[in-house]
């Protein structure tokens, strides 16, 4: 858990065991396993998870394209192996309503239904041959879960788990309040009854959304009777078992009592066939065979299969960290991330979908008394008993049942629009990156908008650091506490002295702000000066040019009078002349104007700065790079050049090697220039230039 | 030049005129000009410059994939525009390398020579139209810098010159010099004479280099011999200029020379019919009437137009600061946008491409003596006249002159490689920034590098972040100075308290590693003495509960033995009872287990942790966000349930408000937990836990 470790360097001889354990914690804690405490309630409440696996598969794989058994699968193998390697005890793996909506836009865009229209053998109108394209979806779900798989897998392994610090809270709800409206529109065809067009890309449900109210005329009234029925029945029931709440053992199965009570009045009014309500047709019994995955998908899901991994990924371990938190054990993110990897591999040979983990039947997982994973284990007894003998009694379950489900599931997700107001009252930049995520991932799409929510929620940072507050410090009543002079009455600013900072690091993105700031905070037109002086220095230096010519003249004058007149030796006047000496230093000076012999600015004539030094508080900055320390050198050679010194206070160690790296420090910045703190008694007697 | 002033609320009445000074400056200087002392050195300067521009202009064209002539009207028409709006006084604006390369990849994608091949009449073997592609690639060329010239006013407009600064200095080296390696790999197929494939996209320069490497056995052994001998002799000659340098009022106009006498070797050997080395072809003599662009291209080339509109703002803002800083005036970056962006969009009607600033010709137009842009209007009447005149007479002029023309330009640029080394030994960060930019500029191409570069050098901020260092700090022998305790001998720590230090910002991307850190650094495994702390108070309370109902039954017997014997009153007993209220008080504090009566560590047989308090030095947090606010609750928590106090020290005001705001204090979380200085005397003396 430490930042970067290197997995391999741990690899001693000696820690293969622990490294084992690590990897299958179930090693740990099956022996160790308090059968008379925590068995009963494991049982209960696996039974009630498995009770909800069963419809929630059976509604998530309509989501995502799929046929019905397939759900079931899911809620199986994958949940078997998070078994043996997952490190949380409280959550329940399996098919998630967020993920498998994106799954639903790959299977839609990828094998849309238009690929397998052939033409009836009799009428010759294009009929939809279901069966082979749910074979087809099928493979690319398996592809794209054993992809997912091999992705997280490698992140766990790399210790890459800290990932998922990137989707930050805000992110995180945002999007998945955005996933819950893509789940909302992709299942109002299924409550109303109409067949839509299948979109991807950019855009798609709105394009959705659009053909949706275009059709709305077209509704199968049945089946908008069937689903607000359903809808309203269990929304009822839900209230009631909360009602009830601690007083019956485990909640009422609404969903299971729902689709059982569906299915039976499905079978006896025959509603398919006489109102046209459309169900769920074959679900075939019995396990299947392992099937290599098809890999020629990989290449078409690639970045579906990561953007599915990470957000899979955040999702469970965010809500086990919760459970961790609350029950007092501690979940292993890496781990997490194998675990999760191997669950979506291994689901990957046997038709299963990636997983996710839900959050509605995690809760009850916790509530009724489950304390570790062995209540999966159980579930997934009571999934097998289904699939192997129960499932095809479900044939006639109409499809606007499994569509209220889902709705009714979603309106936990739909309460995160209650995030708005308490972002807007918190904090405006994390709203900011809600509202963002939130559009992103309507208008785009599940995998593009994510990308563009991360990238944006770390552009963030950037605006950040580019409106700091800048302020000039005053000391406070004579203590060592410095305060913005401007803010605080007690604040008073040191004679002579200003103290500047910024609010942000300095780096190149706003490392031009932080020079401009400095000079106007500061009250004097630094660049005005600096001309005025090259100005002033250029009028000496032609005024001396010119009698120094005078004086050549003179000179000449008087040395050929001397020679006509005397004749004596003339080496000597040229070679070392008074005049000529005082001549050469003069140009050196001007070669050299920055030196520190040059005149100051009461010799020529010019006022000086009202104060005699700057002090920048260095304390808020995290690291320098290259442009800031530029910028700094530039600073300090524009105020040494009105006479001002330049110190800097509060310098972090790791700035300081950074400055001398960068080769900050040179003949007119040297150490004496940094001080390790804001009171410090040495800089505040300094008065000249420091040299 | 605020960060993001709002451009309309100065437009009051009295500030339109200034704001026309602001638009055109030369309103501001023209009628200011020191005739005497500038005019003459302008002119030379403008002369040397218009000298330049000449076979410049010709050989960028090559390089941009467009007829000749084009590059002269860009070395006209944008030139003259940016005279009037211009404000930086030594630049000299035209045809750039970089930048010409970037279009001529566009040119070449787009309007590729296979689009205009043509069956000829009589064998029927496809032959290029010269002429039809060239004239669609000028339309191309023209409606690309028509769209920049839109992009960089509007950015102008909008203030936008800040943009600037995500091009950091080691960003645009990087991207320049990649750039240079692109213009040399386009222009050795003119060296060795052989015709290419035109590649565009991803690893289209490796694709041509590989291409260039299978077709060198058939190079035209004249043309690489002609080009040879002019790198050569341009070279010597250069070498020649440089060190007469003073001496000689005016540089050699080496490329003037070379062009002119190699058309006239070429017209005399008949180069071209003899050799079959090839030439420049015809070239327009005149002027052409303007003509709008063409609309359908933009949709196309809309994104290449946002990062050529960047590029050569960037290069010139930064070459213009270089200039004005060594003379004493101001470039406003704003201006500049706007300037550059009138220059393109006036070039965009007049068959111009996309103008930069070159470097080379700067350097020559400041050092002949020019003084103001006068200089590059006197250039620009050198050019009508070429225009006009002259041009016609280098048709003979073989391509691989300008070919070699270019390849030594970029002597300069190549020179840039030894950044690698400075920014190895000063700021590794800038070294990866520059390497990661090359790359991908190299690998993609010149746009979609220049997304990855930025985007990456705005990545590192945060992967700064994310490896801050972690300290516990000490205080310098009695001064007010606090340091590493692991790397100050000095720096003691004090007793019972640990300061903690974290060398970055806390947000959503390290604050579970600030956390973690913070508990590993403390020495203590806080959430075992947690855990310990909680089964402790579930033993308690087992055993409080046994005795509890022990007492029931005993108090159930007492009461029937007493009723049974006595026959008194039974209400009393029952609502009152002793046993009764303490039973509801001790309920009431296991359902408030964080609350301030439960038993204490002591109480429960444990160990207090060594310290008392734990201070946060917070001096280097720039701003917090949900996440960090959400994590520092939790440290507040966690520590207080072990009974230490937690303050949080030296906050800046920004951030205390963003607490605020973001509702992070409370009944245990109160803003006496805050101090102002780590050097304060409150804090050191409290010791018990603060409630």
């Amino acid at each position: 858990r430490d930042a970067f470790p290197c997995l391999f360097s741990r690899c001693s001889a000696s820690t293969a065991k622990s490294l084992l354990f690590r990897f299958i914690p179930i090693l740990t804690w099956l022996p160790r396993y308090p059968v008379k405490e925590w068995l009963l309630g494991d049982i209960i409440s696996g039974f009630s998870v498995g009770i909800m696996h069963l419809p929630q598969g059976l509604a998530y794989s309509l989501l995502a394209g799929l046929p019905p058994v397939v759900g079931l699968y899911s809620a199986f193998y994958p949940v078997l192996v998070y078994f043996f390697f997952g490190t949380s005890r409280h959550i329940s793996v399996g098919p998630f309503a967020v993920i498998s909506v994106m799954i639903g836009s790959i299977t839609d865009s990828l094998e849309p239904s238009g690929k397998f229209m052939e033409a009836d053998n009799d009428t010759n109108v294009p009929i939809l041959n279901e069966a082979k394209r749910d074979a087809a979806r099928v493979q690319l779900a398996a592809a794209l879960t054993f992809l997912v798989g091999i992705f997280q897998i490698a992140l766990g392994l790399l210790q890459f788990g800290f990932l998922a610090t990137y989707l930050s809270e805000p992110l995180v709800r945002g999007y998945t309040t955005a996933a819950a409206i893509q789940v909302l529109i992709s299942q109002l065809k299924y409550v109303i009854g109409v067949e839509l067009e299948e979109y991807a890309g950019p855009l798609a449900l709105i394009y959705t959304f659009l053909e949706l109210c275009s059709k709305l005329p077209k509704t199968n009234v049945g089946t908008l009777v069937t689903s607000l029925i359903a809808i309203i029945s269990i929304l009822i029931v839900k209230k009631i078992s909360d009602k009830l709440g601690k007083r019956i053992p485990v909640p009422i199965p609404t969903e299971l009592l729902t689709i059982i009570i569906a299915t039976g009045i499905s079978y006896g009014a025959k509603l398919n066939g006489r109102f046209n309500i459309s169900v769920v047709g074959e679900i075939p019994s019995g396990l299947v065979p392992p099937k290599a995955p098809v890999v020629s998908y990989f290449g078409q899901v690639i970045g579906n299969a990561f953007a599915i991994a990470v957000v899979s990924y955040v999702i469970c371990v965010s809500l086990g960290k919760i459970f961790a938190f609350k029950h007092g054990y501690k979940v292993d993110s890496n781990q997490e991330l194998i675990a999760l990897g191997l669950s979506n591999f291994v689901g990957g040979f046997f038709q299963c979908y990636s997983i996710g983990c839900s959050m509605s039947r995690s809760l009850v997982q916790e509530s009724t008394g489950g304390h570790s994973q062995v209540s999966a284990a159980v579930s997934c007894l009571l999934l097998l008993v289904t699939i192997l003998k129960i499932s095809e009694l479900f044939r006639e379950l109409p499809k606007a049942i499994l569509a209220a489900i889902i709705l009714v599931n979603l309106k936990g997700m739909f309460k995160q629009f209650k995030d708005i107001h308490t972002l807007w009252k918190s904090n405006f930049v994390d709203l900011l990156i809600w509202l963002v995520t939130f559009v992103a991932t309507i208008l785009l799409n599940l995998d593009m908008g994510l990308g563009v929510a991360v990238v944006f929620s770390l552009l963030t940072v950037i605006f950040r650091t580019q409106m700091p507050h800048y302020s000039i410090l005053g000391q406070v009543s004579k203590t060592g506490i410095y305060k913005d002079a401007a803010e605080y009455q007690k604040a008073e600013e040191i004679p002579g002295v200003k103290i500047f900072r910024s609010s942000a690091t300095i780096y190149f993105a706003n490392a031009a702000l932080y020079e401009e700031a400095l000079k106007t905070k500061c009250g004097i037109d630094v660049e005005h000066l600096i001309e005025k002086k090259k100005k002033a220095l250029k009028k000496k230096h032609n005024k001396d040019k010119k009698e120094e010519k005078k004086a050549k003249v003179f000179l000449w004058l008087k040395v050929t009078l001397f020679i006509c007149f005397s004749q004596e030796p003339r080496g000597d006047t040229t070679a070392n002349g008074p005049s000529g000496s005082v001549d050469d230093q003069k140009y050196q000076n001007l070669k050299q104007p920055q030196s520190s012999d040059q005149p100051g600015l009461m010799a020529l004539g010019l006022e000086k700065p009202p104060f005699h030094s700057i002090i920048l508080d260095f304390s808020p900055v995290n690291f320098v790079d290259t442009v800031s320390i530029k910028t700094l050198k530039n600073i300090f050679k524009d105020f040494q050049e009105i006479e001002v010194n330049v110190f800097l206070v509060g310098c972090n160690d790791s700035v300081i090697s950074q400055l001398e790296r960068g080769n900050f420090f040179s003949q007119n910045i040297t150490k004496h220039h940094l001080f390790a703190s804001l009171h410090h008694p040495l800089w505040r007697y300094v008065s000249p230039v420091l040299k």
